[in-house]
């Protein structure tokens, strides 16, 4: 198996722990927050700099590789890997999420879902088999199975047959892989439906994958009812598999979900909230536009050792920013991503001192 | 004096020569390219990364840090160095080109030029006293009498005029100088004429400057003429002290004046070239957005030692720049900035050597 997982540390007082995930292209510790690299870059930053700031693996994005520069361009360099000169583990996902949230006129099938290019508007099918293969081009560490997922609010109805597609299509994909160099985890769907999670966890167990990930979360739903179902469902996924919450989150979800056993997150938000100036602090994120800063010689936190911290004021930064200058997303991404990375270390420290629900209280005011 | 001039070297074959410029934040090695940072950034770097490239001395412009963030703002940091972390020499122009090609509805008396910021339409005065005093917050090691940047082509008559108005402002500029941590350097102007531009040098030299600036020379007049005129005026400036052509240029310009006896060059074409995709080589430049480099395995130029060429294909490069990544601009320019460097690096080594000309035959092709 290309990718192993061990179990380093179980939490007394909760389902958290603290693992190891092996891959070919190295160690990662868990839980781990995974920056999102969509066009195969983490926006603004180069693979050096990701590395010291202690990112272990980054996720990519199959709907746009896909379509630019397109996987068999990728597949020249033998990978992701080396086409973007970054070469700790990647995960990529399927390609669906985007498929359903940006491409135009699609329609789905149980053979898979056609679709035209936001680019371009070329007309494309993907389906399981073919999420595989284009993955497998990328060369990513971890790939993930072509769902859907599903959307929310919906009926009973829809989130069934969403679950009965995304399992029909689990197993194609399963079916579909051939390289030895990534492994394939399955996703859990089934809405806000908690039977209907218990459901999707069992037929995907029986599947059998090296790791879970939960979908369906984080799609517009209130925050209780997202730990409400992610409490429920975490516990279906074995005990010894990695577990992926899918697209979450803010701090305190990260904590939240660890809590319950959760392993892997990605989310845009430190990238993307960098790009619209919003910085994350202890005490809150701050918006770096805001008039207030205009003439603050003070970092955008105290005591914050990141580069952009170590040397830049709030007044340099909100200047950058209201000048629009590439240097304000460089330095506003470096904090943000430090600041994700800090948490996460911190959590892993936590979870083995005990002390999660302090960190809680420090970071989420 | 805050800064001295010293020439180490004198060609036999030309008028070039190699010297050191001492600044209060270092020294300079002549000739020099001055990468432009604008809005008290080079845009899409870090201070570190101009470091690493060999940037010994960056310019701001006066006008845009004058609108924003306010130079009030600037000196609050004791001004450019420590707001923006970079601790090497900075020049300044005087704001004056930037009036009169970005402001609205500027107009110009004796006594000044009144305009509207491009930014907000708000109303100010820039008065020699005013560029600098503003000059002086701002902090530069260097800056610029304010001037009219006689256009091309003018009238005689227009040329006189704003050479006589450009001489009373460099009177006014030097009587108005305060600080003891910058230099202020005048300014040639005198368009395409050769006896006002006799005239211009004969004026300046006579109020006297520890450096004199060319203005008006890339102004949209042909190559040969920009030429003559340089070939004509820099010889009128004083031996010992530097002489510094503003807004040039082309690395092929570049060696023509170093040759005619030029120290100091500004200009935004390796920065804003690589953010349109247009990369320099010894073999003419490219533009990466060429299809023909969709699958180019290549770096930009071969045998080139910059980190992106060092690291990343022209296939990437292209995917990065037709996907706008941020990190597209950014390894442009890093390219281009090592690229210019390397040049002027050159040219100080052809200047001891006496094999000048055989750099041009390398260099421009």
């Amino acid at each position: 198996m290309a990718v192993s997982f061990e179990i380093l540390f179980k939490s007394k007082e909760n389902a958290a722990r603290v693992g190891r995930l092996q891959t070919p292209h190295g160690e990662i510790e868990t839980p781990v927050f995974m920056p999102v690299g969509t066009q195969a870059t983490v926006k603004a930053l180069t693979p050096e700099e990701l590395q010291d700031l202690g990112v272990s693996i980054i996720l990519a994005n199959t709907y746009h590789l896909y379509l630019r520069p397109g996987h068999e361009v990728i597949a020249g360099f033998n990978g992701l890997h080396k086409f973007m000169h970054w070469d700790g583990p990647i995960l990529t996902d399927s390609g669906g999420f985007q498929v359903f949230s940006l491409a135009k006129l699609r329609k789905i099938t149980n053979e898979g879902v056609t679709f035209q290019s936001h680019i371009d508007g070329s007309k494309h099918v993907l389906t399981p088999e073919r999420a595989v293969e284009v993955q497998e081009a990328l060369g990513a560490d971890i790939i993930m199975c072509l769902d859907e997922c599903t959307p929310y609010p919906v009926s009973r109805e829809y989130a069934q047959s969403s679950l009965d597609l995304t399992i029909d299509w689990a197993k194609r994909c399963k079916e579909a892989k051939r390289s030895e160099r990534s492994v394939l985890f399955g996703i859990v769907q089934g809405g806000m439906y908690k039977d209907l999670r218990v459901e999707s966890a069992e037929r995907l167990i029986k599947i059998g994958f090296p790791g879970y990930a939960i979908g369906g979360l984080s799609v517009g739903e209130p925050q209780e009812l997202m730990n409400e179902i992610a409490s429920h469902t975490l516990p279906l996924l074995p005990q010894e598999r990695p577990r992926y919450v899918m697209g979450v989150g803010k701090p305190e979800n990260l904590i939240d979900l660890v809590a319950m056993g959760a392993d892997m997150f990605d989310c845009v938000l430190p990238t993307r909230n960098a790009r619209n100036g919003q910085l994350f602090t202890r005490h809150g994120a701050i918006n770096i536009r805001n008039a207030c800063y205009i003439s603050d010689h003070e970092p955008i936190e105290a005591g914050c050792s990141c580069y952009t911290c170590q040397n830049y004021s709030r007044s340099y930064l909100r200047h950058l920013y209201m000048a629009r200058e590439i240097l304000s997303y460089r330095l506003n991404t470096i904090h943000n991503i430090h600041f994700f990375m800090q948490l996460m270390k911190e959590i892993r420290l936590s979870i083995r001192e005990g002390t999660l629900e302090k960190l809680r209280k420090e970071y989420c005011v």
